[in-house]
């Protein structure tokens, strides 16, 4: 990967929440090793532990950034135990985190993606608490890989496989049928699932038949404004996700499901 | 307008919530078009599809930043439909938003505002969804014109007319009774109303009533820490406007009253 | 202290919420006079008026700033009231915040600390308001010592003493027992006491005992991820001080305590 142009770009993905002193704690440390670096948060309210929320979540994000640019993503629930941390180089940007699955979804966007654990100790805060990797080792490798004052291969040595999450793909049940799931539920109550839009382009009123949460949703409409206030309909998301949604209300309450729940699709005119 | 001296300033006001990648996927298109854009969050806590929310919170922000500042405001319950996108110049300030009158309390204050809607598809992402303009129109202009590649005469035409908002000014019921809403309930659960205390310039005990969620509020402080902590009284708030408070107490969750709620003022003393 | 270099970097710490437009203002205050400053947000979620939680919080990032850098901490209870405004120089960061004790934690840990007295009007904001010294009085002085058009010699006389928070330190009751209160609740629920844990060098199993809500907690582990999931255990925390957790759970909950609850230590072996 070339260096990145100045300024380097480091964002952070974490379940931190945001009124701690620990996003804070990090930012300190990386612009510490590289005063010059853009800080930007994607999300610090990642659901606490949610492996899936933090790997849809940088998913989502990664792509509209410069090519370069470092992600830290911190959503780990065995920090101080023996899981491994990572440096993963994928589609031009590095990503750091610990290896728990949390980047199932970008190592699936690039065949060529390569990752290393991170053993070298001499990147890291001396004395690393147990507790605390992301301001003790994710961000201090982070800002030395963003100064230019390591390299990747600096990092430590390369893995031939990383840990991956189950449950992010749907599971076809026959010809018609798939089975998937609720990957996240947005600010708003929409409801994004797993099923990619371009897979069933037919998306038309009567075509496709979602259920979830004991009912079926078989409208389609391209944007909010078109719907009438009280229809649950589905449509193409922009995050490539077919996703349900009502006009200017929650979906998710109306549907009364959860990240990580059940939903059958049922293609029913080809 | 001159353009602004380097770094670009881009602030972001949306409803679009912390915990999503909506906020960063936006950051990602600013940077790419931007790489040295410094992006300011203003608040991306606006209730969702409240554009008085966030007309409010603009216009109490942008005034403090530099001439030349691109402020993009983003609540847009009709994303999709055929409402326009707009870039705005004001005092010497850009603004990128909906035209659903979110700004109408920008435009109020700079007669020369020059408004245009923003046809120019070249700007915008290849493929943009119909549901995330945000990150795919609104951002990618926003870095062009940061950037110094657009300047605001290349995003369309100029419009003679912009969306406005109704019901953020008080109306006049007779010689000394005025009847407003409530603009705001903040963090601390002080009532900004939207009587401009410029107008009321006899601020004191007894000179003005204000009555709302079915109590008269006849007292007046300086500042909170100038009151008993059972008092709700009235005070000129920092940002222009009489507002309510109780000291270390929320006056909103006395009153009982939310956002857009009525406010009778009564001039007792002339 | 010596001038920073560029990027001047200037941290957050307020009770302000992140919905309303008063970190953004603040924000634009400081660009305006700073306009190549970093701004980092620390927390804008300190619970209302807490002090307590404030000393904390910006005694756990501060320390991870580069030399130089520039903390404003406004945690205000008694804006516009006679309460001074204080610079202080600290480990070579400065800290711009109300003299209520919010400094307590700093000050403590540099003993040539100096501490002045922001008298100097001329680099307050013009006609400040009464209710918001954040964006009227704290962040104009702090981008101009961000931007170095005024030093902190500049700000106002040197004080002798500034406020001083109590209670953030145990008392030792007898030759084995202390009693402390709990620091802080984290995002996670874990439970932050003031017990430093380099002060009971013996964390192992049974070799301190603390009692708080009702129960007592013998049990240490050195990490979330060495304890089952529903125990309540002892650990030596990031930030130097003793905590009470549950692995993936809040030990908060289990225990039902708050900030300010009182803790007991008894030290069983020596």
């Amino acid at each position: 990967m070339e260096r990145q142009p100045e300024p380097a770009i480091i964002t952070l993905t974490t379940d931190f929440g945001l009124a701690d002193h620990y996003a804070g704690a990090m930012k300190g440390v990386l612009l510490s090793r590289c005063r010059g670096a853009r800080i930007v948060d994607i999300s610090h309210e990642i659901p606490p532990f949610s492996i899936a929320a933090g790997a849809y979540t940088i998913s989502q994000a990664a792509p509209y950034f410069p090519a370069g640019t470092i992600h830290v993503v911190v959503v780990d629930p065995g920090v101080g135990t023996t899981r491994r941390a990572i440096v993963v180089e994928a589609n031009n940007q590095l990503f750091i985190a610990p290896d728990n699955g949390v980047l199932t979804l970008i190592t699936a966007t690039d065949s060529n993606a390569i990752a290393r654990e991170i053993t070298n100790r001499a990147l890291w805060l001396a004395s690393p608490s147990q507790t605390f990797h992301g301001r003790d080792i994710f961000a201090p490798v982070a800002g030395a890989l963003a100064s230019g004052s390591a390299r990747p291969e600096d990092t430590g040595p390369v893995l031939r496989e990383v840990g991956q999450l189950r449950g992010l793909y749907p599971d076809q049940l026959d010809e018609a049928t798939w089975r998937g799931t609720v990957l996240s539920i947005d600010h708003f109550g929409n409801v994004i699932t797993n099923f990619r839009s371009s897979a069933f382009p037919h998306l038309a009123d009567g075509a496709l038949v979602l259920e979830t949460g004991g009912r079926r949703i078989s409208e389609f409409r391209s944007t909010f404004g078109d719907a009438p206030e009280d229809l649950c309909f589905a449509y193409s998301g922009s995050g490539g996700y077919i996703e349900l949604g009502i006009n200017q209300g929650s979906a998710a309450a109306f549907l009364g499901v959860r990240p990580g729940q059940s939903v059958t699709l049922r293609v029913t005119i080809v």
